[in-house]
């Protein structure tokens, strides 16, 4: 599964956040495509565009919430890029069935974001919009990956963050142990290969084959159970 | 009461719901504010467009449903101008009190904006960034004026619009009889004004003497009521 992150942002290098985000990125099946760098004069190459949403099969939106939505760029991006024929219309399925998720960062606390409480709307009621979007080109909808208040987060959050953030752009979307389990085996490969110290390689080998292992009970007991039912 | 008409069309002069409603316009009080006209180049004016803001007592944004928001343009105004300090924070009280409204024109039927329809949410709720901006800037919200397939309306239709539009623009916002009267009797009375011809401006005249002789009538019948009353 190919992931495309479409970001929006007027002052990447300046934000904690972004930068955090782009380091943590995996380097395989992801492609990190920040739109003002990319078009600093704004003029957004359709062809381009299409090309690269039809090479992906997740694509998510990623950018710092102003004014209740995206920065102006990813607008523009929509706009132009989203055509009758290309993303929705009648034969217009190029998008069909793809993922689509959104990457939200806020300043401000995610509990604000209720009735009652100060912003008195919740995340998913403002990204409405993007929703309803992703319903006319047909695409899945995934949840949204908010993150608040990122500068305020201590170094155990952070790394949950980046632990997160990595399944969001690609892992599996039904959530199953197995799928959970299988996520993990992949990372911890890619992993393997990198110039890590001999002893880490050990250890990595060593929670692959206890992850197999405990997978392997796992599915002697559910056959099993299956038997007992009969 | 003044009111700031902010449109963002990136094709107006080819829009003929945007070119009707311009005709539409009262020649007092309204001010009509094109961006893509005012800024060509995309570099909007903060202290301009801070002062033009104060000078108003109802802002309305006014644009075609585009990817269910506003086109670019709109967007990057609201993250230049409505800054900390002036539009929201602790000393940003400059729109506080001041009504904020949304023109909004769409090819689609207004039908399809409900759950189950083909749009599957309702404008209200595609609204709902704008609506989130106007509360943090401390505005009173207005209900929606959604113009739905222009180009599909007949002559009545037209002539309803343009009256609907108008009330809109200038019209109190509380719906009593006495208000939609007075608001009637200030359009007539600037109509008179304007060149006529004189059987017309008699026609005008004679419109007003009756709403006049009307709303005494109703007076004393008030009158009478309250009397009963004790």
């Amino acid at each position: 599964m190919k992931t495309l992150i479409i970001i929006s942002h007027p002052y990447l290098q300046e934000s904690q956040t972004q930068q955090f985000l782009r380091e943590s990125l995996p380097d395989h099946d992801v492609t990190w495509h920040h739109l003002e760098e990319y078009y600093p004069d704004g003029n957004i190459d359709l062809q381009k565009e299409q090309s690269l949403l039809s090479q992906h099969d997740r694509i998510l939106f990623q950018f710092p919430l102003y004014w209740y939505s995206s920065p102006p760029i990813l607008k523009h991006w929509q706009d132009v890029v989203l055509t009758e024929g290309f993303a929705y219309g009648k034969n217009g399925t190029s998008l069909t069935g793809k993922e689509f998720g959104i990457v939200v960062a806020t300043g401000v606390h995610e509990y604000e974001y209720q009735p009652g409480a100060r912003e008195n709307y919740t995340m998913a009621e403002l990204m409405r919009p993007f929703q309803a979007m992703a319903q006319k080109c047909r695409m899945t909808y995934l949840p949204l990956f908010v993150i608040s208040r990122f500068e305020y987060m201590n170094e155990t959050q952070r790394k949950t963050l980046l632990i997160q953030y990595r399944q969001y752009l690609t892992k599996e979307n039904r959530s199953s142990l197995a799928i959970r389990e299988q996520w993990f085996k992949q990372e911890l490969l890619h992993l393997g290969k990198k110039d890590l110290a001999e002893t880490d390689q050990q250890l990595v080998d060593l929670m692959i084959q206890q992850m197999e292992e405990n997978r392997e009970r796992l599915d002697d007991l559910l056959w099993t159970l299956e038997e007992m039912e009969e």
